[in-house]
């Protein structure tokens, strides 16, 4: 549905229309095959509209999912330094994010997509091949083992989210973010780094 | 609200009545602070009539969750073992019941519970007192540090549940059991019994 306002209707119409087809587009195709040749065919206007509003594909995709955060740069600033505490400082940044203003935005989103498929498909593409991809190339991970690892990674920090914003579990949910960085951080270091004999392809 | 229906009516109504009381009773009071009488009052029943159709508190929590488990049972049996495997044996036992038509129920609830401020609490007087306290228990680990523990076990198991069964992230969502008690137990292990430096109080 297409919010109709009184300043400038073209503009805000066509910017509102596009970001609904990629939306839909993104959810149905996922990030990698999602073209903005296709979410231009979808809103009716021409892929250089797309362009000139929304800039790349990846700028086009956080905006249709009203990112307050961009992880182009935040991921790649957190991984630099020793690769054998990178888990340690990707949870760090995540407390970080979560804690602030744009935590809020995440609590809903987060909320929305575990009762709509929609937005759990776009959510999935995004903590897929916005975060954790970034995150493992930062870290010069075997391409083979790269997938598990990722979704291994996802496992404790959105639970971590869901326990602690969520949910709101004591003492999780007021505990410091360092000491849940002590706790959680070594897990992801093993999931990321370590060996983890039987759970890759025999 | 009440649901109608034609047989039996009284008795019916009655139990319906009760168990909304007791969901109502559990979220706001908690489980250990809620109690048969103050369920029965709500009804607007005798507490004795409660504990004919329902049991112990226990019981009734389970009943009024639509708990297809019971993890009284199932707990200790999980934990039975050596103490060093008790995390994989945990891991294993959420797999096996989630993998399970149990799982259905499970996955429903878990939904629920992220949109809905009366579902979560229930679901986290759950976790919290039927599941994880029980583990703690059978393990005999240190009171002060048990809250702490069974919280970041919360984070990784219900992290496991939400990109296996909810948001289905691969290769997490199709992985056979096995290989993720492999990469998962041990972090529930050191959750449950590891050392864990920098996370208590100083």
């Amino acid at each position: 549905m297409v919010r109709r306002s009184g300043r400038r209707p073209g503009n805000q119409d066509t910017k509102q229309s596009i970001l609904e087809s990629a939306r839909t587009v993104f959810a149905e195709a996922g990030f990698d095959k999602a073209s903005v040749r296709a979410i231009a065919a979808a809103a009716g206007v021409d892929p250089a509209l797309v362009h000139h509003y929304f800039g790349t594909k990846e700028k086009l995709f956080l905006a249709s999912m009203n990112s307050p955060i961009n992880p182009a740069e935040l991921i790649p600033e957190a991984m630099a330094g020793p690769r054998e505490q990178a888990g340690e400082r990707l949870v760090a940044l995540v407390l970080r994010i979560w804690d602030s203003p744009a935590g809020v935005a995440a609590v809903a989103l987060m909320r929305s997509a575990m009762s709509n498929e929609w937005t759990a498909r776009l959510m999935r593409e995004f903590v897929v091949t916005q975060v954790l991809r970034r995150a493992i190339a930062e870290l010069d991970i075997d391409e083979k083992e790269a997938p598990i690892r990722a979704a291994l990674v996802a496992t404790q920090i959105g639970g971590l989210a869901m326990i602690r914003y969520l949910l709101k579990v004591e003492p999780v949910a007021s505990a410091p973010p360092e000491r849940l960085v002590a706790a959680i951080g070594p897990t992801v270091q093993r999931y990321l780094t370590g060996d983890l004999p039987g759970v890759f392809d025999a």
